[in-house]
């Protein structure tokens, strides 16, 4: 592959502002930690806090890494199964093949563990960053409100800057050592960090509804005590589910999500540069990341507190995106013109942006208490609890189809683009829709990480008996964080479909790349026969991957359900204890923040299983092009699923604030009772089962094309296939035991 | 078409069968309106009931009958877009090629016009049989349970031997007069039937839905009296609801899927007989079918009241059955080795048989209150509403995915039992399946009907004042007719599916035949190339097609929130005029029944209208080949979606009655309020947009294959093509016109 200058030193120039975001993060580190962290009580809480994040995270690491090294060694090992490409051979000529073989199994390898660590150190480091940053926004407060938000937003900016750096980083030094060879362990960079981030989301998403949706049920609703009172044992792991959820497993989720585009927009990116014998196909994506990265350090660096309050905090923030957003397209502009020498690959990214924009409308729209869905929502508590429910499950399922319906338009337009081009031409444009779409996600993670961080400050505030002003002014940064809050979110879903798309295209193009290599006929491989619905076998594989996504789905919320109730049974039995509820005597916090984490690693590992093994058995026993059905019918169940379930719970949470604000009956009336249900129905639906489909959607298709090899020539035994399966059952047995062995069982006095 | 002399006799046994069938359910009829009618407070409460009814209907006549109208004219001119199938002029020699035009127009209008007509006089019929039977039964339950039980079945068996003698008498008459150009007109009477049951099922379900749950809100719920309370305005409605949806829209429903089993396997048979020269093939189903009517009849006679109560009522519908199902699989057996001289027909039929049997246990295990899950759900209410409310999405949405995975199964099993031929047999043994699947639907119907008969019978008997012993037996008979009614559902759904992927297989059949006429190239036509869900285009339309069922899952629901509200309104005021609470005063029932007479209708075009134009619309603009996606794309949604909004809803049904049993606190208690919720949820998914689907799912690919040769030949504009395309806007306004004028505005006093 041959580069110009001016294209390597662009390469090296990006791996320059890919190092200079993690310095930036690092530079808003250490102004964080500079500042105060208030009153000996309000470090009393947090250290809890801390305590039993800090103890989730160690108890998950070791709930994954036995998978993590068995999956490790199966990467080794898969290259076996399959000679070194042809590009491998080209890109180490003076090598024996089976040297070669060798560095690429270690490539792959070293890539997937270099994927879960930085996908881990994003969630791990994010999540101690906003710990960190609760205590002193909770203190900050108490004097001022820009100098809380400033902190606030300078925390979550840390994260977002810690994924584009590390998901650039990883991007740009696999392709600039393996350069055509680069797919093999680009695919396993993307599946470590998507894998993680599965297991980030999934964990922290039910651990956090467990908690939250335990602790309302026994203290809110039971007792009649508030949100927070420190009476409550389930408080302290309620605090902690938002830092392990919404802070830990939604930077590990949005930093999968920035990967994998990376992924599959290079892995395309090589397959046009082959047709085409243009380097400039793959240099350009990484371009326009880097001015990604740069213009999210200037816009965010932009933002500063105002004296103003919450209206001027909201404008600050857009005033920051706008930026970013405006020196983007400018400088894409220009890099169409003077280098690409033509417009299809910008109108691409465009119309990511536009579908982040679009995505966004919608999900406001939907879940907004401005609009009349959410107050039609609202309006139906009026009847009752379920016809709440009934409006809500409407609303959601809706806002499904239109999102969905502006996904298939962005498809649509990337086979407009590249109109009368070859098929490689339309998956790249649908690839850069997917950069073009994560530009932004530095901007977009330091406003998101707003809410759990302002939550847990007020959190603190409540339980260290912080004065009227400094919660209200919390409240109203955890209001601003609400709306960022669910921009992101919208944005993660969406971004799943298009990844998964070109991941989609990546299994096409792999299988048949492979076929090739074993002497199937051109017109016999899969790029020219296609994958054929009409089928019977393929279409079984469809029916089979459209069911996963609900399977999943009903074993999340199941799980939250089931720790949720222990939860329930031990804040009961503590609130029996003598002299608790005068509170003479404190709760034991680590009991509930211990069900918790034990209920969270328990599901864990059978959900991860479910996602690697089921496109390995369906590709192994039903063939590739079956397992090609299977991936369509995972991305649609998936979408709709992911975008109903969001949503819904996005709704119902909101109707319950509109009816909060003094609508409809207002707090306390038989109305609010009704939203309150609604409220507590969604939360697992939009914080847990909803968001980790979106990694699962992923996980399954990398584990697709990574297994695509073995799956094609599976009748041919060799040593590797047997490696591989006998890593796969033993990880099979290791899930089985690992629930087993993990039973939640509350300690009884 | 060369047939054998017992070939013959055969087509004309079967014809015989159909009508002694027909001849059966007169019998029936006679004997059930011979019996007493009660006392004249009874016969009073009877003729509300009746009127509703019947205005209902008319109302809905009045409302589609344009549609129907248009639609005829468009499928007579639709023959004008594509010149006949050479099977055509080869079945209708001596006649010019204009002339055979004419005589398909016609055909296809004609058959048309049938199939709307049966599957109305099925649903009219039979609703109006329950409504003679509801009372009787009342009537009769004063003096002897095994009484009232024979006239509740007897009057269910009217019903199922409509549906099994109008079905098999439509597609075996249409075979023998078009003979191998059979399809076309085979569509046009599919086609009329679901079209007609998917108007009755959706507005049979909203009515129903919106009666009842607006009744319970306003009745039990708000003024805490029981259901049934003459006092309510809405009980009138709710009763004559049970009837236009349980008895109508179920009926019509069940006799769409068997009708279009028939047609997908004749086509299917059609295109084998093509292959192998061999008639047998298309001889097979219809022999299979005539024997289940003849069985049926038989099975059903055998069904007499005993003196023991509700055990052996269950055991004596039993033991209908499994005689029904003797006589079958033995005469299969027999027809099989002396006619067909192979098992692989026999094998479908019998894995048809299976799937109903597989389909009704895993309902049975996730609906029923012996069973975990409903447990699981009931045990959820000791924490209240959303607790409970969450665990029924969980159990739902896990009985989709084996659901799913089931008929996956089955697909799978035809792939085995034809492997190594075409897939045109692969096809056949599918449809095969839905021929078995569906073979003892009058035993089913008649145990369905029992339901809503039962259920009408013990509000007559509530309203006018029957003693505390007959409503016992009434309740009793109610039990049976709940376990029954579970599997009929469960099978109508199921069977959706396996006719969808038939029709599926029509599709792709007829577009190449219609590519074939148009002098594609035989490597080119759709049976070679399939369809590629890895071109974009069609990935598009699969997306497309997988957001319908949930845009039409959304309307549903929204139309019965709406609707009941209405009726929560009208009741609310009724109870304000003086006197009435203490019973002096009558409300004005007929003012409910008109609010959801209305309601109904105002949504039913619109949703109508989706299902006719969406698949029309996508073929046109985005070909074929994308439109074969778009249905794999709804087969796929809809399943999911039906088989998790029944499920759900009859899990929580049940476990409001497991607490209501006297478990988990019983009835009265917080637990008891929120299996209430959760009851009140399921109600519209269960009975209203769940059930829709079965029908929209096959009245999309019936229009896909109907205008497949349109979609092929788009870019020649004729005659018919514009008359047809003018007949599509004029629908859409028509629609829009329709949803305006109808207007639901209660009364103000």
């Amino acid at each position: 592959m041959q580069t110009t200058v001016f294209e390597t030193i662009a390469l090296w120039v990006v791996l320059g502002i890919a190092l200079t975001g993690l310095a930036y993060a690092l530079f808003l580190r250490r102004s964080v930690l500079r500042e105060d962290k208030g009153t000996p009580r309000m470090i009393e809480v947090w250290e809890a806090i801390k305590q039993g994040a800090g103890e989730y995270l160690t108890r998950q690491l070791k709930t994954i890494l036995p998978l993590i090294a068995l999956l490790t060694v199966a990467l080794f090992f898969s290259v076996a199964v399959v000679p070194p490409s042809a590009e491998a051979v080209e890109r180490f000529p003076g090598l024996s093949p089976d040297r070669v073989k060798i560095i690429i199994g270690l490539g792959r390898a070293a890539a997937f563990i270099l994927g879960a660590m930085f996908s881990l150190l994003v969630g791990q480091f994010g999540m101690r960053m906003a710990v960190q940053a609760n205590v002193r926004v909770a203190a900050a407060s108490r004097f001022s409100y820009d100098k809380a938000m400033r902190i606030a937003y300078r925390a979550g900016t840390i994260t977002g800057m810690l994924t584009d750096g590390l998901g650039l980083l990883g991007g740009t030094v696999i392709f600039m050592i393996f350069q055509k060879a680069a797919p093999d362990a680009l695919l396993g960079f993307g599946f470590g960090g998507t894998l993680l981030a599965l297991f980030m989301r999934v964990g922290g998403g039910i651990f956090t509804k467990a908690a939250d949706v335990g602790a309302d049920l026994v203290g809110k609703v039971e007792a009649g005590i508030p949100e927070d009172d420190p009476r409550n044992a389930a408080v302290i792991a309620d605090l902690v589910g938002d830092n392990v959820g919404d802070c830990a497993g939604m930077a590990a989720d949005i930093f999968e999500s920035y990967e994998v585009t990376i992924v599959s927009g290079l892995i395309l990116s090589l397959s046009l540069v082959a047709i085409t014998g243009q380097v400039k196909w793959i240099i350009f994506p990484l371009l326009v990341r880097g001015i990604g990265v740069f213009s999210s350090i200037i816009g965010t660096y932009l933002v500063k507190g105002k004296k103003g309050g919450p209206n001027d905090a909201m404008k600050a923030i857009n005033k920051g995106f706008y930026s970013s957003a405006s020196i983007c397209l400018a400088a894409f502009a220009l890099l169409a013109g003077f280098y690409m020498h033509e417009w299809r690959a910008f109108l691409s990214v465009a119309v990511g942006i536009g579908l982040a924009v679009a995505i966004d409308e919608l999900t406001k729209y939907f879940t907004h208490t401005k609009y009349k869905p959410v107050k039609q929502i609202a309006r139906s508590s009026r009847t009752g609890a379920a016809t709440l429910i009934l409006s809500g499950l409407a609303v959601g399922m809706e806002s499904a189809v239109w999102t969905l319906l502006v996904i298939a338009g962005t498809v649509l337009s990337s086979v407009l683009i590249y109109w009368g081009q070859p098929i490689a031409f339309v998956l790249y444009g649908v690839a850069m829709t997917g950069i073009g779409m994560l530009t932004l996600t530095g901007n977009n993670v330091a406003m998101d990480s707003f809410g759990p961080i302002a939550d847990n400050a007020n959190g603190i505030g409540e339980m260290a008996g912080l004065e009227e002003e400094a919660r209200e002014r919390m409240a109203d940064l955890d209001a601003v964080g609400n709306t960022t809050k669910a921009i992101t979110k919208g944005v993660a879903i969406g971004s799943a479909v298009i990844a998964a798309v070109s991941l989609f295209g990546s299994y096409l193009t792999d299988v048949s790349k492979v076929q090739a290599q074993l002497g199937v006929p051109e017109g016999a491989r899969m790029l020219t026969t296609g994958i054929r619905i009409s089928e019977p076998i393929v279409l079984i594989g469809m029916l089979i991957g459209g069911a996963i996504p609900w399977l999943f789905s009903s074993l999340a919320i199941n799980a939250v359900s089931r720790a949720a109730s222990l939860i329930v049974l031990e804040v009961r039995r503590q609130f029996k204890i003598p002299g608790l509820m005068e509170g003479k005597v404190k709760p034991d916090y680590r009991q509930a923040v211990g069900i918790c984490t034990v209920a969270a690693q328990k599901e864990l590992t059978g959900l991860a299983v479910i996602s690697v093994l089921t496109p390995i058995i369906v590709g192994l026993t039903l063939r590739a092009e079956a397992l090609g059905g299977f991936l369509a019918g995972v991305i649609l169940s998936g979408q709709l699923l992911a975008v109903f379930m969001a949503n819904a719970g996005g709704a119902w949470d909101n109707a319950k604030k509109l009816i909060e604000d003094g609508n409809y009956g207002g707090r306390g009336s038989a109305g609010h009772k009704a939203a309150v249900v609604g409220d507590t129905v969604g939360d697992p639906l939009k914080d847990t089962a909803g968001p980790a489909l979106n990694p699962m959607i992923k996980v399954i298709n990398l584990v697709s094309v990574l297994s695509a090899p073995l799956i094609v020539q599976f009748k041919r035994i060799t040593p590797g296939l047997v490696i591989v399966v006998i890593a796969a059952l033993l990880a099979v047995v290791f899930a089985v035991g690992q629930s087993k062995r993990t039973r939640v069982t509350p300690r009884r006095t």
